[in-house]
């Protein structure tokens, strides 16, 4: 194993909006992206159909697709049989029924072994505090907190903390913006949002977005106060 | 999803010695066992074999294998097509070939999505900061720290912070014993010891251990030193 390399860098990449302008972000800092997505389970493929097209658009270096089926351990409205909430955003501000169990620290953590073997110093994750259905995994503390963890479960972090150097850091561009600012930064940054994919129950196999499940009113909501087109295909033209 | 059972605790079950020891010390504490065990990609199928017999030597409540194949990400002896290092414990007191990438880290992160799912309160693993190999992800900070970070990532830990109480526990009762104690405490709690499987490199599908790499030579001496007979079948009767 090389010597962390500082410009290779993990992108946790899902194919919704907030991981492609993540990417875009990390590009834009001249980082070399190794794009990790999971196939956990899903009950469609858009999501991974829509992060491959956002891997080839902006150019990665390497494309993993991890099977990781929490079926087996699941219980979510993402991964099992519960109807998805439709109509719902933001309802009661508790823990939605779609969240995945201890999700982004089973991803950051097998993001911090592709780093390991890639010799990546960086973990990029679109997480987001603001509009951000209320996982708590989505927050600032959960992301530090993981960064001191990591460091310490690594090779990449002892060796790095016995040569006085930064070990893997956890970048997180999109923590303290709104979705609109996502959708603006995304557009700013020249990235093709309608290559991406949001909605947790799509009506087709063609990309089309139902329109009302929380991912799709965000996703919708963030494009009309940005004030930019919103190039999604929703279902019934709604 | 219900209040998180004290009771109930997940267990990392490999099937080696150690997984094996730490299962009955929760078991001693009057817990509910539920074991988790991982298929990833291990050259051979023995400790998963070993898994089997141990969950039901102890009467684990389920026992549930989750396939995860770190080939993908991974380049570590255990999961990859290097050698084996024989006839080498401890050789340089570094980080040994046989490193799986961040591999406790994701293990306790999987086992922390399934004590949401089983309401179970504690994370059992039998990591060991004596004889442990050189591997970061044995160390005590390293437990306290994903300690930490677990109960910001998951729903019970924000409920169980909420309310005032404590939130998921890593219980670790191996961290400062020797492969010594961990035999002895072992025998002590009733464990069949010859049930478990410790070989990176077996020579055949039959429980027998080569009795040279690096975990033979531990659980080896572990016998000797605790003045209790092995039944440990090595190669050549060695």
């Amino acid at each position: 194993m090389n010597t962390a390399d500082p410009v290779a860098a993990i992108i946790l990449l899902s194919g919704g909006l907030d991981s492609a302008v993540t990417a875009a972000c990390a590009r834009g800092e001249g980082r070399e992206l190794i794009a990790l997505s999971f196939e956990y389970g899903q009950r469609h493929r858009a999501e991974l159909r829509a992060a491959a097209r956002v891997a080839k658009h902006l150019g990665v270096r390497r494309h993993v697709v991890l099977p990781l089926d929490l079926r087996a351990i699941g219980c979510s409205a993402l991964t099992a049989e519960i109807d998805v909430p439709k109509d719902t955003p933001e309802a009661d501000g508790g823990i939605p029924v779609t969240y995945v169990p201890a999700r982004n620290l089973v991803f950051l953590s097998l993001a911090a072994g592709l780093a390991e073997v890639e010799s990546a110093g960086e973990l990029w994750i679109g997480v987001n505090a603001v509009d951000y259905s209320g996982y708590p995994d989505c927050r600032p503390g959960f992301v530090r907190s993981f960064e001191e963890t990591v460091n310490l479960a690594t090779k990449a972090g002892v060796e790095a903390a016995a040569a006085g150097r930064v070990g893997l850091r956890v970048r997180t561009p999109l923590l303290e913006l709104s979705k609109a600012g996502i959708v603006q930064l995304g557009t700013e940054l020249g990235v093709d949002l309608g290559l991406t994919h949001s909605c947790y129950d799509p009506p087709d196999a063609h990309g089309t977005h139902c329109g009302r499940c929380d991912a799709c009113v965000l996703r919708r909501r963030g494009f009309v106060r940005a004030g930019l087109p919103d190039p999604t295909s929703y279902a019934g033209g709604a």
